[in-house]
């Protein structure tokens, strides 16, 4: 295996009724900035469980954090902290309120313009200090220290990744869970079982453990995605995804081996120019990247569809085409559609797809870096293809 | 699968070459303590590195930290922490300095006697900073908050636990652990297989993504511990080796499920009475309580058969004696023996082993609370007749 330096401070706090631990977990006398998104929190019963939790707390809010997390709106949450002199941000919510308060925590502490994290011109020596309770089971955002931050008026969706924004603690009650959507479950199960392969199926570097811990992760979304799918109030099942969901991308995986982030660099760009969800624009490009790679990959994807699809295999021919077939019976099984057409996305679409690409300079994606401008147009050549 | 919190803050630093990042990870101006064992860091280089990598600090050193680390010697350590002012430890070895480092580390910042960590009249509110160099891969101290410590004069090896001891930071450098005899080798094998076994092989919560974590490394275990017995210069099968004995106990796979750690306990008593190894102790006593258990405990026995051993299962029958078996034969094959009668220990040892465990007071050991006194005299007395 690679060399790597593993790092996650994070408490995972899991469980039912959980929250009533935030009051132990947060810092005494501090003021604390509660950011949220949609509203569903007040429906859900999560938001007066909160509030409960904070009594002896002085609390402010911030709601209205969309889907993919705005700048401009995240600005707005930067002066609040500022002017209240917030020192604590709890995020209630899923991936998007939880990165845009990541965002909210670096860029309070910035000098000058906070899209300096994502331009690279601003350094982050400092964050509020930040709690998270997951209400939606998908991005592994609480327990890492990654975010992905959207400018919509520069067709923009890029990550940053910084120490200082692990967040303190993450309470994950899967009750609380219970009241999602079929469409938002099904998203879930996608994003996390994407992250996975994104760290599994590259190629061998004798990582035994971290190839058996991949394996076990996608084997339960495998078993209890569709569980969770298919009986929205099953408590269980809700519980052993949401834990795969944490497990999927808070380092661990990744740790001493290869990772290829094609399908979610491409799929942010999906996402920013047309809005498609996160989850629905990763599970059409996977299927292509695994394609356009697969001769280079045969060993996890003998491993792949052995320890994982569990497929007696006669001899190595059709590899990577059985691999990608399982894989998207899968995702259509939550729910979610693995081509272009489901949307009515066509050659239009993959041409401003690569137009913005083509603004990053130099592209160099994939496990070996040696995925150029040139691959990506390949891939969405694949994907295109896959319309029929 | 149960509610639980999980909370790992020590960076894991991994690889070869990795000792020279010492300088950046120790605090600037940090007096510190560097402590070791019986001086095998003298011939095998990683004292003369780590002492380069410690160029810029002021350095004192404690050399001689027995294995099952005795408390005598450690509360001279503890006087030189106060005398020189340190503030920062660095262990380098095993488990024995490691956990003999986090009793330093929590003594030096204790009033009165120090002891009063392992009978639990003091309260740990604070620890010197500590960070450790693995040397021999086995107890996974290195990045958790447990500590064994032994009392000669009292016949005593008790465990404490307390977060303010967890590492900073702890390096696994592999290559460092090639001078290792096969005796010890066999001995860390064996130590942090019956660690995710005590995890483990309890009853069935469905937690799926622990079982399989739990698996995991009982299967790399198995594939890799006699490679690395076998070939004690091999790196790769080294580093897979080392990396799950840290996996196997830094709470991850633990998280959520019943716990057993009756094994742990009885050995405890029998190095301290005759200083057996600690891993030798387990290899014994293990077998013993998955027979005592084995009706309790079919689930998972049938999991371990199927998921660990691969053993295709044609009925239920035998499953505790099969997998008592093919634990014993893999305990045999790192060569460590599994039977009181490899040490001519009869009846009049078990008796001294009962004798120390009824002072302990009330006996409730087992995933369920329910193994007492007499329980532990049925488990002694199968591994007396395992003797043949």
């Amino acid at each position: 295996m690679f060399a790597f330096n593993f790092y996650n401070p994070t408490k995972l706090i899991f469980g039912k009724g959980k929250i009533s631990s935030l009051s132990i977990n947060i810092p005494k006398d501090s003021k604390v900035l509660v950011t949220y998104g949609g509203g569903s929190i007040k429906s859900n019963g999560v938001y007066d469980e909160v509030k409960a939790a904070l009594a002896d707390f002085n609390v402010v809010e911030f709601g209205g954090i969309e889907p993919n997390p705005e700048y401009t709106t995240l600005v707005k949450a930067i002066e609040i902290v500022k002017e209240e002199g917030v020192d604590f941000i709890l995020a209630v919510g899923g991936g998007s309120v939880i990165d845009g308060s990541k965002f909210i925590a670096a860029g309070a502490c910035i000098d000058g313009d906070p899209w300096g994290i994502m331009n690279g011109t601003a350094k982050i020596n400092n964050a509020i200090k930040l709690g998270t309770i997951l209400t939606l089971p998908a991005t592994g955002s609480e327990t890492n220290c990654g975010s992905v931050i959207s400018r919509r008026e520069f067709n923009a969706k890029f990550p940053f990744m910084n120490p200082h924004v692990f967040p303190k603690f993450s309470i994950l009650d899967p009750e609380k869970s219970l009241s999602l959507t079929s469409h938002l479950v099904g998203n879930g199960v996608v994003d996390a079982f994407v992250h996975v392969l994104e760290q599994y199926v590259t190629y061998d570097v004798n990582a035994p453990l971290q190839d058996s811990f991949s394996e076990g992760i996608l084997r339960t979304l495998l078993e209890q995605g569709p569980k969770t799918f298919n009986d929205l109030k099953d408590y269980d099942s809700r519980a052993n995804v949401m834990l795969c969901a944490t497990m999927a991308l808070n380092g661990l995986i990744g740790s001493g081996v290869p990772q290829d982030w094609t399908t979610h660099y491409i799929g942010h760009v999906i996402t920013a120019l047309f809005g498609l969800d996160h989850a629905r624009s990763l599970a059409i490009i996977l299927p292509a990247v695994m394609q356009y790679q697969g001769d280079n990959r045969k060993d996890k994807m003998q491993k792949l569809l052995k320890n994982v699809f569990q497929v007696e295999l006669e001899d190595e021919n059709n590899l990577t085409a059985m691999a990608i077939d399982l894989t998207k019976q899968f995702f259509e099984s939550v729910g979610v559609p693995t081509s272009f057409s489901a949307y009515n996305f066509g050659q239009k679409e993959v041409d401003k797809i690569l137009d913005n690409i083509s603004t990053f300079g130099d592209v160099k994606w994939g496990e070996k870096g040696d995925v150029d401008l040139e691959g990506v147009k390949k891939i969405l050549d694949i994907a295109i293809a896959a319309n029929g």
